[in-house]
């Protein structure tokens, strides 16, 4: 009976994009809804994603001269409000600890949504002097924030995350730390998962709560709605203030150091799906997938059939191949191979075994190629054939996006295109807060960023209410 | 001023332990309190032995076969309540959340003190039939349990661990798995913490709260005082009928499967420090150690000391290898390097290179020798003498707790050695938790197992009652 139901159709992609993505969630067995209201189980297969994504990104970081930490869950209340932006900013969506044990709690602690807080309060107790920075610290933990509608790995009240958190002696430092770890963040995206990203700085609006600025990776799913992937932000010295954290200069004067903070989170993964996914599933970027090549034997109660597909898998060592030897039909297993997105499937029957040949079917374009089986032959034509995937699906991704990014020099432009043409919008924009509101109320638009590149001034006029433009900015409706 | 500070001796081992302990957590930089009452930091050194500790495990795991995932941090309070020896175990000593955002929750939830209830529900929605059957997840989180005494790493209301939950077709399939997976722990403790261990039953008494039987494996501090490291347990069927999950078996009868959970968590950093430490700080097994080797350059200024420190890392690369090129006096770096636990420091000046040698010092003895830096020489040298140490480490624990296990007869005999002799004490038992109960009271030790080696009976009696006696128990005052 679950074989007949994983066989079934998934809603197409261009039918409802909603539908179909929970149906890729749920067909390759990524996620679940728990018995808690609003979170999620994270399944073998999709947890294995995050897993290596953790592995990428560590070693990137660890190159950075980063050094996990592990800070505490619970932020006493008091300690969450020193900071007034910061705590503006989370607090109507934290989740309250009332009661330890059978007893009130003297105050209340909320589950971290963030922990900018704690590691001020711990920056407080060990930096005394210059040559106590910098700290380039991390953790990996999970945060709760409190959402009324959720969806798995997009918005859920618990996702698993990294929060970097720095401090640096001069602002100058903290800046450029800034803008390291989204470049970390961006490369990651496009040479891990094959996905490009359009970097920018966020305006105060859409800034985090409590940072001087923000910084963006927007990716661009592909129903052409923004997926904000990854932030890093800038605080200057405002929490140090707010946090009395205070070290003596080089000239011994006490002075403020500089923080910064940067995350990236399970979000990711459903960036995955909606950038790669089609209507036969999930595709996985070859650097990505758990499983690179699984290895399907036809007719596999023939003699040799079995021991020719175990003979193939010595073969590809030191990739990630699997041999599905179970009982199921190979319909069910190519269909089985294409939900789960494992980037290559090899088929061997008894007339290959005869041909000295196997068939290897690319998951991202389904095209099928005919490999020699001759000793030392296969893995390099399978590991050439993982890296032009790799290439193939993020030229793919970035063509998709280039096409469809538009430019409105009206409003009338704007609220048309946006209307018609999914996809993201460049406009002039004058600075002020108010017409993003407009937009927003509008055409559920927002700004996205302030884009690094591309950002040259396409008229000298805001496109919402007319006044002097001050920024171009990338308009979008997001996830 | 934090140098000087550094300097300072720590308090003996042998004059208090306990502050002794506490002293080592500190300046190795391990952990540290958090401004969260009975929570700690864990701070770069420390999460870079549980960084360590968790990649060996995962390893160990995954080669029999299991696979992670992550389930939520909250707990409804339905659902912690389906099973009545459960709730009762854990519903004192959870945190509860009552509020999300500024609105009180329809039901209040718990964070979660272990994840039990949870896989099952997880465990009802996707098990239907055998070939569901077996599912080998575990996760790697942090539970919270509200204790009134804490200690770092010992005994914190939040910490770090890994908790497996298997589910079975069959009874013995999962008494099979629970044994394995002791095994695992015990053989990771071995290989890679040089730490000892007595596997065995927990009594009825000491038994985790839902399970059949409960399995540990006991470590012996240096100061006698046992250290529960790591629990497996069988839960029968028990959890599969209070959160009903059925699947249809091989004759198409609908059958309740057989579960287990096991469990190994930051306490064992505890261990660590107090199998191995010494009046000099921490000290470090080879394989857990994140710096196995530290290069001191004396007289660095001079020409020539910083070239052959840096030709030496080269030389040992593949090791973990520092150069301590700081400002500090070399005494202040040795200093260092034992507080910190690292297995070897090696020294190089002017005199060494003219000899074409250096000074080797193991954290661990204190030895020194001397090592040819002729080409090709050090490495296999240190890699030779990193084995030593492991091995030397575990024979040294091993030997202080086979020496600190005594056999008493009589209640006296056990009473008097209990005061007199720190240590473990090997008496026969009636098998009744009014002897536990009483025993406890009289002299704060308890049942640490009933061992699965070592447990030849060597008396008809219990050493409490004076009944017969039922099985051989080790005993302990324990953390």
């Amino acid at each position: 009976m679950a074989e007949v139901k994983k066989l079934d159709a998934i809603t197409a992609r261009d039918e409802d994009f909603a539908k179909w993505y929970t149906d890729v969630v749920k067909r390759a067995e990524l996620a679940d809804y728990a018995g808690v209201k609003g979170c999620m189980v994270i399944r073998a297969a999709g947890y294995a994603l995050w897993e290596n994504i953790q592995a990428e990104l560590d070693r990137r970081f660890k190159e950075t001269g980063t050094e996990n930490v592990y800070l505490p869950l619970l932020i006493p209340e008091s300690l969450l409000q020193k900071e007034k932006d910061h705590v503006e900013g989370f607090a109507p969506e934290v989740a309250w600890v009332t009661h330890g044990g059978n007893e009130p709690l003297e105050e209340r602690m909320c589950v971290r949504p963030t922990s900018e807080t704690l590691f001020c309060d711990f920056y407080h107790n060990i930096i005394h002097s210059y040559r106590d920075l910098p700290k380039i610290y991390n953790q990996w933990c999970s945060v709760v924030r409190w959402e009324k509608t959720t969806r798995p790995f997009l918005r859920s009240r618990e996702f698993l995350w990294q929060e970097g958190h720095t401090i640096h002696e001069t602002a100058e430092e903290a800046q450029e730390r800034t803008i390291q770890m989204l470049n970390v963040y961006a490369d990651m995206c496009e040479e891990f998962l094959a996905i490009p990203t359009i970097k920018g700085q966020k305006t105060d609006k859409e800034k985090f709560a409590g940072a001087v600025s923000t910084y963006t990776m927007e990716a661009m799913m592909h129903d052409g709605k923004a997926l904000q992937s990854g932030t890093s932000h800038n605080f200057g010295d405002g929490f140090a203030r707010a946090y009395d954290i205070k070290f003596a200069g080089r000239d011994n004067e006490l002075t403020y150091p500089h923080q910064t903070s940067w995350g990236l989170s399970t979000r990711i993964i459903g960036a995955v799906i909606m950038v790669h996914g089609d209507d036969n599933g999930l595709v996985l970027p070859p650097k990505l997938a758990p499983t690179q090549v699984v290895i399907i034997p036809i007719q596999q109660k023939k003699a040799g059939v079995m021991e020719a597909a175990a003979r193939l898998k010595e073969e590809l060592s030191g990739l990630r191949v699997k041999v599905d030897d179970s009982d199921k039909s190979p319909g069910f297993k190519f269909a089985e191979q294409e939900m789960r997105g494992f980037p290559l499937r090899v088929e061997i029957g008894p007339r290959d075994i005869e041909n000295g040949t196997c068939v290897v079917v690319r998951r991202d374009t389904g095209e099928k190629l005919t490999a020699s089986t001759a000793d030392g032959k296969l893995k390099p034509f399978i590991e050439e054939l993982l890296k032009t995937i790799h290439k193939d699906m993020y030229e793919r991704a970035k063509r998709h996006l280039d096409e469809s990014i538009y430019e409105a020099r009206s409003y009338d432009e704007f609220k048309d295109t946006i209307e018609k043409k999914p996809g993201f919008i460049k406009a002039m924009w004058c600075g002020e807060t108010a017409c993003e509101e407009k937009i927003k109320e509008d055409t559920t638009a927002t700004s996205r960023c302030i884009p690094f590149e591309g950002g040259e001034p396409i008229s000298d006029t805001c496109v919402c209410c007319g006044k002097k433009a001050r920024h171009l900015v990338i308009w979008g409706k997001a996830y």
